[in-house]
This record gives C-alpha cells, sequence and structure tokens, in this order.
C-alpha cells in the first residue's frame, strides 16, 4: 500500500446506481473517472449531472462501447473499472469492455454491471426475466476467460424500488390501506439502500478479499420476509393493512397485460417471494457476505428506511 | 414581522426548476410544502426526490389539479403559492389554482409558473412559441381579475440551457470547434443560473417591493450577446472557434424537420437572438430590476459559469 487510493473509473455514472457510484467514490477519496457518451450533450439534465459530478471533483472522459479507442484511453488512466450500465442490450456490451481490458492488461479490479440476484445461482429462471442472468453470466464467463481480476456485487434487492412499495408492481410508496402478499410473504429477501450497496461496492473495490470472488450484500437486520417488511409497516403507521394474498398462479397469469419491461419485474418478484431464491446462506469458495467483511459499515436498516415514507 | 418566514407551497416541484425552488425555499428556512400527484408513486425518481424533500425538511402534501379539495386544502396551509409546472396545458392548468385562491382568500402571494421572457411583452411572437406567452398571459389575467397579490418572475434565459451550449440547439456543452451564431450575434440576452433563479424568487416571496410587479431577473454582468459570450469561451479554452453565421431566413428555415418541441426553442431564440426581445430596460411602473433590489447578490457569472464546462 503506498497510501494511495485506486483511480475507479465509473461507466453508467448517471443511470439510477451509477450517481450513488461517483459519490460513493468520491466520499471514499478515490481519484474518479467517469466515461460519458458523447450524446450526452443533447440530454440537459445528463450533462448538469456529469457538471455536478466534476464540480465535486471527478474527471469526465469522452467515450462510448463504440468507440473502441476511447475505452483503451480510458482504461489506461484507472486501476479499477465499476459498470453500472443497464439494459439487456447495453449489458452485453460490455463485451466490447472486456475486450479493451484485454489489450490494456493493467485494470487490477473489473466489477461488472450486477448488483441484484446472483446470476450464476440463477440458471433456472423463468423468461422474460431470465435475460438479465443470461446475460449477466455471459459477461462473468468473458471476464474469467480473459483472466481479468474481478468482484461480483451481488447486491440483492435496492430498498428504493422493492422496500418503498412493499414490494408491490409499480409503486414506489407503502400505502396506508392494503398491501398484495405472494404466497404467504415467507420468504426470506434482502433489502438494501442504494447508497449503501454503492459505500459496500467502493468499499471492495480494492479489498483483496474480495478479489476474485462473489460480494453477497447481507446486512443482517434487512434479511426479512415480505410479511416481516409489512409488519414493520404497520407499527410504524399504527394500523394494520389489509392483505390481499396470490397464489403463484394468479400472480404469474397477471403477466399478459403488462408491458416487457414490466413483465421482468414480475418474474423477478416470482423468483424472490415464491421460489425463495435468495434463501441461502453466503458461502462455498466464491462466495462472501458483506457483514464478515465490514460488520462495522452503519447500512440503512429496514425499518429506518421506511420511516422516511411516513 | 413576526420573525417567522412565510410558509411556501411548491408546484411542480420535481420539475427542473422545482427542485432547485424547493432547495432555496428551504435554505432561506422557509416552512416548504410540495404537492405531489397521487400518480407520481409509480415514478420511482421523482418518489426518491420527493423522499430526499422531505427529509431535508419539506411536509409533502398529496393533491393535484384534478381534486380541487385537495388544492383548498393545501392552500389553507401555507402563505404563498410558487408554481413551476411546465408544459403547455399544465400552463392553463393553474386557472384552478387560481380559483381554489379566490375560495382560500388568504394566500399572501402567488407566483405563477412564469421564468423565462415577460410574456406581456411578446404579443408579436411568432409561432408556435408563441403559445408559451399566451398561456401565460391568461393566467396573469385571471390572477389579477381575482385581485390575487402576485409576483410575475421573469427570469429570462436558464444558464444551464442556454448559455452551457452557446445558444445552440439540443446542445448543452460548449463546443471547441465551431459554433453557429445568429445574424451578427449582436442581440443583448440575459443568462441566468438556474439556482440562482431559485434564490432571487425565494428572496422575493416575502419582499413588499415585489407585491404585484413584475421581478426581471438581470445580473448585471451576465448581460451579454451571443458574441460576447462566445469570446469568454474563447477566452477559457484558448482558443478562436469556427463562427457560422444564419441569416434570420436560413434559421427560420431550418424549422420544417424538427420535432414540436424544438420548434418552440427555435422560436424562442429567434425573439431573443434577432428580434432583440431582451433589450428592454426593466422600468415603467410594473418592472422592477433584480439588481436594484438584491444588489449583493452573489450570481454565477457567465464567466464562473462557462468555467465548470472546461
Amino acid at each position: 500500500m503506498d497510501g494511495k487510493k485506486d483511480r475507479v473509473l465509473i461507466i453508467g455514472a448517471t443511470g439510477y446506481l451509477g450517481k450513488r457510484m461517483v459519490k460513493a467514490s468520491i466520499a471514499l477519496g478515490h481519484p474518479t473517472f467517469i466515461l460519458y457518451r458523447p450524446e450526452i450533450v443533447s440530454d440537459v439534465g445528463k450533462v448538469q449531472m456529469l457538471i455536478g459530478f466534476k464540480m465535486q471533483g471527478a474527471i469526465l472522459l469522452q467515450g462510448s462501447f463504440d468507440d473502441q479507442e476511447s475505452l483503451v484511453s480510458a482504461l489506461k488512466q484507472v486501476d479499477v473499472v465499476v459498470s453500472v450500465v443497464a439494459g439487456n442490450n447495453t449489458l452485453l456490451e460490455q463485451l466490447k469492455l472486456v475486450e479493451a481490458m484485454k489489450q490494456v492488461t493493467t485494470i487490477k479490479r473489473f466489477l461488472p454491471s450486477e448488483f441484484g440476484m446472483d446470476a450464476d445461482r440463477m440458471g433456472h429462471a423463468i423468461p422474460p426475466g431470465d435475460m438479465v442472468f443470461i446475460n449477466k453470466r455471459i459477461i462473468r464467463r468473458a471476464i474469467e476467460k480473459a483472466n481479468i481480476p474481478y468482484t461480483y456485487v451481488s447486491a440483492n434487492c435496492c430498498a428504493g424500488i422493492f422496500l418503498s412499495g412493499l414490494a408491490q408492481l409499480e409503486n414506489f410508496m407503502p400505502r396506508t390501506d392494503h398491501v398484495k402478499i405472494y404466497g404467504n410473504g415467507d420468504k426470506k429477501c434482502v433489502w438494501v439502500d442504494e447508497d449503501d450497496m454503492a459505500m459496500y461496492t467502493m468499499m471492495t473495490v480494492d479489498d483483496p478479499r474480495t478479489l476474485n470472488k462473489i460480494l453477497y450484500l447481507r446486512p443482517p437486520s434487512n434479511i426479512l420476509t415480505q410479511m416481516e417488511v409489512v409488519q414493520i409497516w404497520e407499527k410504524l403507521i399504527g394500523k394494520e393493512l389489509k392483505k390481499i394474498f396470490l397464489t403463484q398462479e394468479e400472480w404469474l397469469a397477471s403477466m399478459d397485460d403488462l408491458t416487457p419491461y414490466i413483465q421482468v419485474a414480475l418474474t423477478h418478484l416470482y423468483q424472490i417471494f415464491y421460489n425463495g431464491d435468495l434463501e441461502f446462506e453466503a458461502e462455498g469458495p466464491h462466495g462472501v457476505d458483506s457483514n464478515d467483511l465490514y460488520p462495522d459499515f452503519k447500512y440503512v436498516t429496514a425499518e429506518e428506511f421506511l420511516k422516511r415514507y411516513l
């Protein structure tokens, strides 16, 4: 350790998780680089976000997946790459990034766009939600084949998306009247505040304990079933919600009228809340639990999070 | 003065200017109320913005223009209303707000959604950009007829939209190669940082000097022609840009292939940079100049603003 923090390049910095990654990277003292596409100049909101990052100390680099030279040039200036690009097609475009890393050879760690469920445990996922996992696995295998040092951050469920609405589709504020319960609401989920996701991620980029590992974010107080989460909310508002219990068949049958994007969300909720796909311990040769590595980190608990919505 | 700050209701708080109004209102110590539509619960970004406002101390009130009772209920809790709704149809929906204010009768000041050029000076504006001014005038006349105390803030040109790209359409970062110049580039424009717009607005909500007046935001260093702005940028980058001079006829002819939204922007640029519609002194019985009222306010100068983009 020479006392200098690793230089971090963030790709997808103006996105939902990206803006939080920038904040966390700067907060932890990493020299922070941001790749932005030339087309972004016509998006006034994104330009202003970029300029805001710059005013906080980030360094802006123009480039895109369509311009291999720009990727190589950016990679030469940094130690670590954190990708938070979203969308199925964009996920696969990370293959171009892997190619550029093979060429540069000096990247000390690559964190590809993950930050959800562990793709390698989701081989059984149903369509259309399975595509996300399939594409993430393709990227993982390309990284491993190229011998690029990596960490896969399995961040589980974004609190602002899942917890905010008590796991209801397209509803990001908790209701005070009724709630749909998946099955008996008894499958464990892991609810993680997005700012915490970013802090865990940036704490781990130079942590030798997560080199070539999967880091599972598992704040212990936030490993809760849907029913437990509903009960926290009921206690906060001092009122019981009406529960509408949905069988697996009813839930999956509701898919037909939805947009493709929402269908993906519906199947992911199925995996978690009916199939119990987050009910495992973070063990094995490749998995590490955030709570073993960073037990003192003051994460936002589910109750603290829900209090904001009172 | 009882030492208590006026309570401010902001309508359109999650929008481009709205989020800045919230920040300024809280910064100046106003008890700050935010009206949010029930439909917003399905917009994860806007919900998170609202929760962020709440965590900074704002009070969230559910309501909408379609629910007169919700408007009346919200108005009863505040002294001042600042509307920053956008879009032509939404501008006219403010008539419902005027109706609710007539019913409540205790509103001490209404600042309708203005924050651009002075609509009453724009009777000659060409279509389709004229619709914005027509609708703003309809709202002004309804306010005056109902004897609601008002201030119209004529904020002139948003720096993040106009200055950031040297007044080029759909380009919000200044180029380093070439720039299109309107006519000779010699018409004065007034370029105002958006955060400053919000601060001026919140400074004026309880200022007796702007009661029933038009407040023109005119930071003296920022009353500059397009050519003067280009020269500031050229000095900053140490390089001359290639200038492409466009006649009025060429500029208006380029409208045909544009979307309706961009056509509006094009005609507004025409008004300012060919017709010189911002070349007037803020005098007369109804107009007051921000620099006469708030000469000590440290606004962002055009040069400081452009430095951020280096």
